[in-house]
């Protein structure tokens, strides 16, 4: 590693990880308003609360919803595009399909209308009720097919269930059939009896937890053994999976139940997904380099929540990347990820 | 790093992570036989079963309990001074307090016996019913005073609650008092809703979850602010909490809430605690060395289980520290940890 010797690519990178929020919801369409059906009320300037079960879930700036605001900020983090999706608490899982299905709609043309205000420097990811499978694989059809968007964002557990659960097939068989990338985001994690401390520390503790167990169910689950062509990526660098791995390596090694039952080395499938760099540390970029491999990594950022990556370029140049990997860390496998360059799928 | 350059200090290593299992366990005294009161059952040569609620929780060999043979394979190890603890499903928290205590008593006069029968090369942890405060500190004065053992080995979490909240406050007061070290080792964990796969997935995945959200929590919840004189070590390396720290860290920085309730910095806090090496990887074992530093880390091996670091001091060597980390690291900081050099405490 040769800190500081290399340039970033400048202006070049592609940010998978960040958020929107619309500026409104509508009201529900039906008979029985589900209690967390979400709205949106006044804050402070350019601010606004989301609002959920009648609480302030999170006060979000207007950089959520709107695309100029968005599109001045992006030189000054070095981004040639960013790829917006929706905030993982509105996934509505816990809702009845029907109102799941309505809400992930309606955040889906959401989306749509912030990516074509983007003027070519934003793309979208769907998101889909899969509490309900068959509904989940129509909206993905409507999301890639209808709205043009490449990707779907995913909780990492389902109410409850990691998205590595054989349950789920169908839904990433589908996927594959779309050409659309999923990105799987930390939703309502394990581990939240364990916290001791402010509610922040669900974020900061448990989301990057549940990453964790989330890619490690895939890794063991098998799920890249029967979908070999499914382009999945996991927030927050994967969470504490590069923790795991070593362990689970060294597992695999040594129990004959697990070697029976995942049919390749766990650090040989965690290096055929993908990883945002949203871990705000140098060493920990190179450990997740060293774990995952250069093809593996993609910026993130969670712009625009104030819990962001304000200069996702400079920290993967702080962190010593030679220029190869640089490249393909700013863009190039966001590039693979997303489907953008058909004819280099084999690269 | 300069791998291969140093040689390490051959034969002086202290393995501060090693389990004993006792070759029987007495009948239980009392009224209601608790469901889950543990008993021994033959198996193959030299092993036998560890019965738990009338299943084999685990099929273990003599050197369980033959401080004949654990002596024998010291010296390939590279070891001086093992210190032996229970095996942590034996803690019996979720027993009734007076059965919990009945065990934990049994468990800490095998403990000394074992350790008696070592010739100097062993010490011992004792166990405590946690589930009582006021007795876990009279069961810990008889394992200090009495029995002569020089730290006390609690799960990361007590039914449920993580070692890090409050109510635990008076029981590590009276681990200072007592000049006990305490090691935390993972037991039913959590996140095994997410696994997928094979039972060895809670150990070799949440049983790391659990360490490091329960050192996280010790971080968050202000124990060394309480008590600086609190000598904590994690198991696993602390388990997840190398992939937690930035994060927490960045977090700390980002929420009023979080830097309100914290009063130092997660980062500098975490180096105040001790951490074994059993993490079956270089890399990762750097990256450890990185996050908490050279005063922070103790060998590790979960001898005489089958998932153990046989090679403690090649492992060490292999990861490509200098000769003062390797001296740190192979005892000691053990020995400083185990109170052994009380002349030294300041160091």
């Amino acid at each position: 590693m040769k800190p500081h010797q290399q340039s970033v690519p400048c202006g070049c990178g592609i940010d998978v990880h960040a958020h929107l929020v619309p500026e409104h919801f509508p009201r529900y369409i039906g008979n029985a308003l589900p209690a967390d059906w979400p709205s949106m009320a006044p804050a402070h300037d350019c601010h606004r609360h989301v609002m959920i079960s009648g609480k302030v879930y999170r006060t979000v700036s207007d950089r959520c919803w709107s695309a100029p605001k968005r599109l001045a900020d992006l030189p000054a983090m070095g981004l040639a595009l960013q790829v917006v999706s929706p905030m993982p608490e509105l996934f509505g899982y816990w809702m009845a399909p029907a109102a799941g299905q309505q809400l992930t709609r309606y955040l889906n043309d959401q989306t749509a209308a912030l990516v074509d205000a983007g003027g070519g420097q934003l793309a979208g990811m769907g998101v889909v009720p899969l509490q309900d499978i068959d509904l989940a694989i129509r909206e993905l059809e409507h999301a890639v097919r209808v709205l043009g968007l490449r990707a779907v964002e995913i909780g990492s557990n389902i109410n409850g269930l990691p998205v590595g659960a054989p349950m789920f097939d169908p839904f990433f068989e589908a996927c594959v059939a779309l050409d659309a990338a999923v990105f799987v985001h930390a939703v309502r994690p394990a581990g939240m009896e364990r916290l001791v401390g402010p509610a922040a520390l669900q974020q900061v503790l448990a989301y990057p937890t549940d990453v964790g167990l989330a890619a490690a169910s895939v890794v063991t689950g098998g799920l890249l053994a029967r979908q070999p062509k499914l382009r999945m990526a996991f927030s927050h660098g994967g969470g504490t999976l590069a923790a795991l791995l070593p362990r689970l390596q060294q597992g695999w090694q040594v129990f004959a139940a697990l070697r029976e039952s995942i049919s390749e080395p766990p650090a040989d499938t965690v290096r055929r997904l993908f990883y945002d760099t949203l871990v705000f540390d140098d060493a920990m970029l190179r450990q997740l380099l060293h774990a995952f491999g250069p093809a593996a990594l993609m910026v993130g950022t969670d712009y625009p929540f104030n819990f962001q990556e304000r200069a996702p370029m400079q920290r993967l140049e702080s962190a010593g990347f030679d220029a190869a990997t640089l490249q393909a860390i700013s863009h190039r496998n966001a590039r693979r990820f997303l489907g953008l360059d058909p004819h280099k799928d084999s690269e």
